[in-house]
């Protein structure tokens, strides 16, 4: 469980290398032995923990509250719905029996042939079909309503090609379903868990986000619109990074949920549903390390800061060094104290590489000078600070730094948006790696592979509703434009 | 989600009806349509949310850390201990395939017979074997001990029948898996956590238990030695609440952990696991709860108070009840309103099944005399405070539940142990349903055997081995005793 200090890749020789080593080398995750599932490391996980943390308190705060549902869902649920079956019932893990046995040749065990289910389960890629078949039982009258759950919990979906956090068969994630007397409240509530997911990012994460509509191909199956967020990594891909889904009354018809209005009328419901997963850790990773090893913004860093004394064979500075740690736990910060017997230089760059947002170097010096020096893992700036103030000071110092480092990728995001009205334009940018460009488009598919095809990847992201067009005609076929889109390479 | 406000079954008519009503209608859980799985509602869920958070914090304080380890497991992993294989493969949900597709003849979708899994996969059940088989690579040298980790999780194990909260095919707990360089250290940390439980129990639960050691029959598939806490419903019947498993060092060579120690020695590890259910809240009903309803204890409580107006319809009282609402959540209480249209005595009834430890009764005369009604749910007690103080005095009331509700269901415990030095002895205890009897015992299993078939049903629960013995006999066979035990029947 070391943190392995050999150096990283580089970012700008290989960045898909330098992202897998910084996983590993901050000891955030691993492959397992199962293919495609990833085994989420004790500091990696202690950062998911954060996130789950300070999301639920949105959650709850916005009239939500959490429950849970079975991990297993019969086949027959992914039919109910024709659209979803399409996009969910595919890749996925099936069950089929429910018992081994010992082989008869003794050579281990076998499956029982005769332990074979009726109706095969499959492990949930999403929930929409069981919990909606459950809210089925909630619902009669307008007082059950609105139903405002959300769920944490693992989901899978077989994947061929994986990578740790950003597309592996089993995640964590959550999922917020909902369901509403009104197609207004449905659409509202969409809308809000859009922007609850924009204000984590941005808050907590210190990550900024275009926010927008999917187009039909890409939104959720089954769904009349699906929301997303998408965060700019710093080599010009976008990640989409939370999704918010309105549903209508089309999909809960399907599954027979109705109620009774004051009017005493039958009438639809309308539904929403929302996540996000462990992926966001993928973003934290490719929007703020650098080089030397993660970033973690203060407000998400399970640890704040971690003391090195300096010189600790010194009469007195372990002693003082422990000191100081006490006095900045008892102010409330979360903060740790590295007294091992490595070397100072080694102590640095393991919080380099674990992103902690500050360390304290504290020696005999500084002790004799009443002082320490606060050292920022964002900037690497030294900062003297006397010991009397420390406690408060070092509060201002992680504030500064969740500032800054949300104001550096907001710049890096406005530096990375550009737009394009011709197809040659479009190319230039792409060739240039710009990130995000604004695009008119008539809406054709074949028009967005084209351009997918002629700039090496980049596709719409989201469509962009409530700007003037830039054009009227569609970048690629010239005919009139119907949307104006964010246009990027995606992970 | 409405609370069901018919009356329950007594318990004295029909205790397992009871249970089965009480789950239903404190809006707790209800069977899902996957056979053997259940929903666990809002209310429910938010109990277990609070289990969660106090019992990992009591984690983190002994020094464990999380993380999340994958849901499947290559069935080859689970033949690697012969005893391990035996007590967990057998009953388990089987992936064999990953993918679906459509039917040919249009009707639905089917299991894809090309997508066949070299190796099946089992749903964990448990996770030792895919756990260990990460942590080999994780350790090296005594540096990387001790691993001291846990992981909250759904399980799988396929029952065949079962009732919501006690026995489930899908389940969530924690498991605690850690490693250590001398057997004495995970001796100790078997002992540890088998401590962290009881004490769990015993403050935020209010439930007392009895410790010991399992039998060889009944210890954990691969263990040395598994120790439980067992609690006492009040059918007289026992639930175990937690176990805690010491795995010695043969367990982990069959995955081939080893480490290399100070004097540069290739050395064995030793092993423990851990691990507490969502059937806790199973023997929180049946330890607290009564014919009204469940009765939580303060610690645990989502919501420690409800605010019910009474005349709420006259001048003042919903204002004067919404500053005392925002007055108690000013000052830290969990506290809720209930100002809906109903009547006061379904309001009553409400949070009575629900099991709030309190309701705060507030009407115009109280207004007028500056007091307000404090009813505690376990004993009805109408308290009459002064508005004044109602802010501290209400944490005196619910650490006085607390405590209270503790010695009651202590009482009852001591109560219902009791001593047997015959079989004559033995039969008319547990025809009198005396909860646990301390007997003493050969060792052999087919003495428990008849004692269990004599007595209807009750057999060892945990041995006891701090005590003297009662008896230098074994009750059945009166050869010469090796353990005495407390015997019980149990769920």
């Amino acid at each position: 469980m070391a943190v392995e200090l050999k150096e990283l890749t580089k970012r700008s020789e290989n960045y898909s290398q330098w992202y897998n080593d910084l996983v590993v080398k901050a000891d955030l995750a691993e492959q397992s032995p199962v293919r495609g599932c990833m085994v989420i490391k004790p500091y990696g996980y202690a950062i998911w923990e954060k996130m789950q943390r300070q999301l639920d308190d949105m959650f709850k705060e916005t009239g939500h509250v959490n429950a849970y549902f079975p991990l297993l869902i019969p086949k027959s649920y992914l039919s109910r719905e024709a659209e979803h079956v399409e996009g969910f019932a595919k890749e996925c893990a099936v069950v089929t029996h429910y018992r081994l046995k010992n082989a008869e040749d003794g050579s281990g065990v076998i499956v029982d042939p005769a332990a074979k289910l009726e109706e095969e389960l499959i492990i949930r890629p999403t929930s929409e079909t069981i919990i909606w078949s459950t809210y089925k039982n909630w619902i009669n009258s307008y007082r059950d309503l609105p139903i405002l759950c959300n769920q944490w919990a693992n989901v899978m979906r077989w994947e061929m090609r994986t990578r740790l956090f950003l597309r592996t068969a089993e995640f964590l994630w959550q999922e917020g379903h909902t369901v509403h007397a009104t197609e207004e409240d449905a659409e509202a509530r969409t809308q809000q868990m859009l922007n609850v997911y924009a204000d984590f990012c941005e808050q907590v994460l210190a990550i900024p986000v275009i926010k927008g509509r999917k187009t039909d191909k890409e939104k959720f199956a089954g769904a009349i619109a699906t929301y997303t967020i998408e965060a700019l990594m710093h080599d010009g891909k976008a990640l989409q990074s939370a999704t918010s889904h309105f549903f209508g009354s089309g999909f809960p018809e399907a599954f027979g949920i109705q109620y009774i209005d004051k009017d005493n009328q039958l009438k639809n419901v309308y539904e929403t549903s929302w996540g996000l997963s462990t992926r966001s850790i993928g973003a934290l990773i490719m929007v703020h390390g650098d080089d030397d090893g993660l970033v973690i913004p203060p407000h998400l860093a399970p640890v704040e800061c971690r003391v090195i004394p300096i010189a600790q064979h010194k009469e007195g500075v372990l002693e003082k060094a422990n000191e100081l740690l006490d006095e900045l736990k008892k102010a409330g910060y979360r903060v740790k104290i590295d007294d091992s017997e490595k070397s100072p230089g080694w102590k640095f760059s393991e919080q380099e590489i674990l992103g902690i947002p500050t360390r304290i170097e504290i020696g005999p010096k500084d002790i004799e000078n009443n002082q320490v020096v606060v050292v920022r893992r964002d900037t690497r700036e030294k900062i003297v600070v006397s010991l009397d103030e420390i406690t408060t000071k070092l509060r201002e110092i992680l504030e500064t730094i969740q500032q800054d480092m949300y104001n550096k990728a907001e710049e890096f995001l406005k530096a990375h948006i550009d737009t394009a009205v011709t197809m040659d334009e479009m190319k230039e940018k792409f060739a240039a790696n710009r990130g995000f460009v604004k695009a008119c488009w008539c809406g054709d598919p074949e028009c967005e592979g084209e351009v997918k095809y002629q700039t090496g990847g980049a596709a719409t992201r989201c469509l962009i509703e409530d700007e003037e067009f830039i054009s009227d005609k569609c970048i690629y076929c010239g005919k009139p434009a119907k949307h104006m889109a964010y246009w990027g390479k995606s992970y």
